[in-house]
């Protein structure tokens, strides 16, 4: 075996339920470990105390994972043209750079190097944070994030629908709101993009209290609205849960053979 | 083919899954965009900044889609008599203008006619936004969106019900919280009505926390009244999930065939 | 048939489905009808302005509705010893007037005529409310109120341990969030019972916002309290899902025959 | 029978639908009224009214309950070693006191013995809570604790992937509205671990409205957050549901036969 097919195998989790050998699972645990370091460096490195006394620590933690993750990702760019799908050296290679999961691994190296270039570091460090993303990929291992996965894509047109009929109810919502509060409340309710807020947060039954209607047909609106906002749960958990009863059957009647004939049931 | 046939054609969408033709479907998309146009145009109009600048240009766009509207809905009135269930000249067209669909495409258009008459320029403006419910007419596309009535319509009854039992509900919390703390705020909880809006924030816990009970009698109450809440989403929401498994399984069963004669079972 | 039994007939509609005749059903109707006009006139008798210009009519109105009730609950008295359950002159009227449903007429009637012996009128007009419970009677008319009877039944179990779950919850998280915020908060949090106020404002995601927790460790229980309160809705809604799927099922198994060759099917 | 094993079968209740005779049960009642009385007087003893009244009363109980149920603990500590599982005198008994079961039963215990070391009366008296759990014995008694159990034991998996999803979104939406709001409400969302405050409370729609987003930016981050914490509902409650259905249907197919071949299948 050449080594560049070696390194892709080494890189590329993509064989659940495999042995893959020692190597390759000390590899893969390195790498999550540095991402999750990564992620409480970020999310400590805002805290003002700790910021100030370990600043340089932070720094040359930074460093040294943008290095790992840089060739890491360089790594898999070379060694992705040992596949036939990309073996093309040079489109082969951008077919490779343009899936979903490789874009998350160019923008977790990605800000570090802009930082040379831009002012803007607060921009830059949350951008850092995409790095989590990363751990998305533990969820092959695992049969529930795959049935999850399954459930989302046979439910995919319904929830679809579902964010449509969201997005036109909380358009239409702000909309009235704003003709029913305008005049009373101008500062709270100035125009419908900022009645939106209010929409979205009342529908969600969040409902933080810092906007809210006083005007009697405001309010009249607003009880009908957190009551239509009910069928914004409603609905999504319905599919989600006829989502998995579908699926738990489906994989029931895959393969039911009668323990005592042996022929298939169903 | 007659031109009424043909205009009827064109404008009427209601054969879903069939070949219309680009000219159809160039109709189609146009009247689309302009909808969603209109709809931006309106939410946009009521930022101040860019209503000051784009006055004259909102204006215009208002006529034009108007102009539109109006022509599409009198051709359609026009066409419709080519239908046999609209054939009287008379009768059959005023039955085609009181269809669901008819209305809301005549609400679209009236309001700007009535600015020609009325002062009251923000209620106009507001019935504009009607416009967006001819997005509906999309939905007879999607076999999600049938999906989702027939759910709605097979469990038309017991949403009823919901309802009905979450207006009960709803006016006893307010009643006898009205008793329990109007003394102590009766700034707040100044009659029954005024207490009703409590009442829904809470049951739909939304809970915007502008008005809540301070004596310990009224806040027994709220607990009791806050956790019957959950009720309001449980049913719903189980009401829906058990009609998605029930219209899931029912596809499936449309073609089982009998174990004792071997038939298929409509 | 003596007057008794006739009596009977027309005050007690308990044959679901059965034709009753004209004269039944009009009472049914004025009934009915009565017990809405007393709500409404309990809610809009709590309004200043409404008070103030129809005290007298209000009074009339009140007056007039408690002689109904009254005959109507006498009537029903008398004419329940025609029933072989109740035949009985003393204590089968007594084992009448206990059913639930004699409770609630009681109560709809008994607030009256507190009033000659208590001035405290405010507590008397709140049991007026009860009149609306009466409306449950409706429910034995309809398909889906059996449905949700006989699903609330059958979960009947699983509801009682889900709430006796949520009072545990309740007690700890209300308990902990003392110990954890009553030194820094000691207004807000001034002992066990005031903090259950907290805990299920919190628990039920109502979140009015006028008692929060400050310190590290209250927000990290109250953040710990308020994801373990997703499972407040998650178990009901589960629970009720599950029974009207259950319910669902059983209707279809209770009688399928195979159209074909007339046989039973599962 | 000799004394250890009769002790043993007093204290471990552990045959749910066996009858146990009179002294058994008499000894659970005893038990479990002393816990509820034990919980009532630590909530009780937080109200000072109540706390300076019936200060030596609250005291002189705790230490009568503390001696009860330090005696029963001992006792059953004493008696394990009739069980083969438990029979060595060190070993069995140390892997005794390590069962969940155990833990909670010294936890209940603990904390008064605990006051004569430490002054921290406080968390001590929180520590007495813990009494409570001693309660979830009762659990073995119901069949719906079972089926709850078994639930969530067959759910394990997509439970802790859906805890998992949630710790992320949690994370990545502090991190994102930390960026989004610090500069412009430094004292509301000073660093991303202060911030998760925020984010929890949002995404569970408790929103105490304490801290929220005052920009466009951090609004419309808010938004999209609190829209996709509808997600944080619908996945358990779909699971649960779906489990729930699960497990009936695994009941009714308990007893189902083979259509091939007429024999019992499970």
């Amino acid at each position: 075996m050449d080594l560049k097919k070696r390194v892709w195998e080494i890189l590329e989790v993509d064989r659940p339920g495999e042995p893959r050998g020692k190597v390759y699972d000390a590899f893969d645990v390195f790498i999550l470990v540095l991402i999750f370091l990564n992620v409480i460096a970020v999310i400590l490195g805002t805290v003002k105390s700790v910021e100030v006394r370990f600043q340089s620590a932070l720094r040359w933690f930074e460093v040294f994972s943008v290095a790992v993750f840089t060739i890491e990702y360089l790594a898999r760019l070379w060694a992705c043209a040992s596949q036939s799908r990309y073996s093309h050296p040079v489109f082969g290679r951008l077919r490779f750079m343009f899936r979903p999961m490789a874009m998350i691994d160019l923008l977790a190296v990605l800000p570090f190097y802009l930082t040379f270039f831009t002012a803007d570091l607060r921009f830059v460090r949350a951008l850092r944070l995409f790095r989590l993303f990363r751990v998305a990929k533990l969820g092959r291992y695992s049969s529930s994030v795959r049935l999850f996965g399954r459930v989302f894509r046979s439910k995919r047109e319904e929830l679809f629908v579902t964010a449509m009929m969201m997005l036109v109810m909380i358009i239409m919502s702000a909309s009235f709101m704003y003709f029913a509060e305008n005049e009373a409340q101008p500062d709270k309710f100035p125009d419908i993009p900022s009645t939106v807020w209010w929409s979205v947060m009342t529908l969600t039954t969040v409902g933080y209290g810092d906007v809210f209607p006083v005007t009697p047909l405001g309010r009249a609106l607003a009880m009908l609205i957190a009551i239509l906002g009910i069928g914004m749960f409603a609905l999504p958990v319905g599919i989600f849960g006829a989502g998995f009863v579908e699926e738990i059957q489906k994989q029931k009647t895959r393969k039911t053979t009668c323990p005592h004939c042996g022929e298939e049931i169903g």
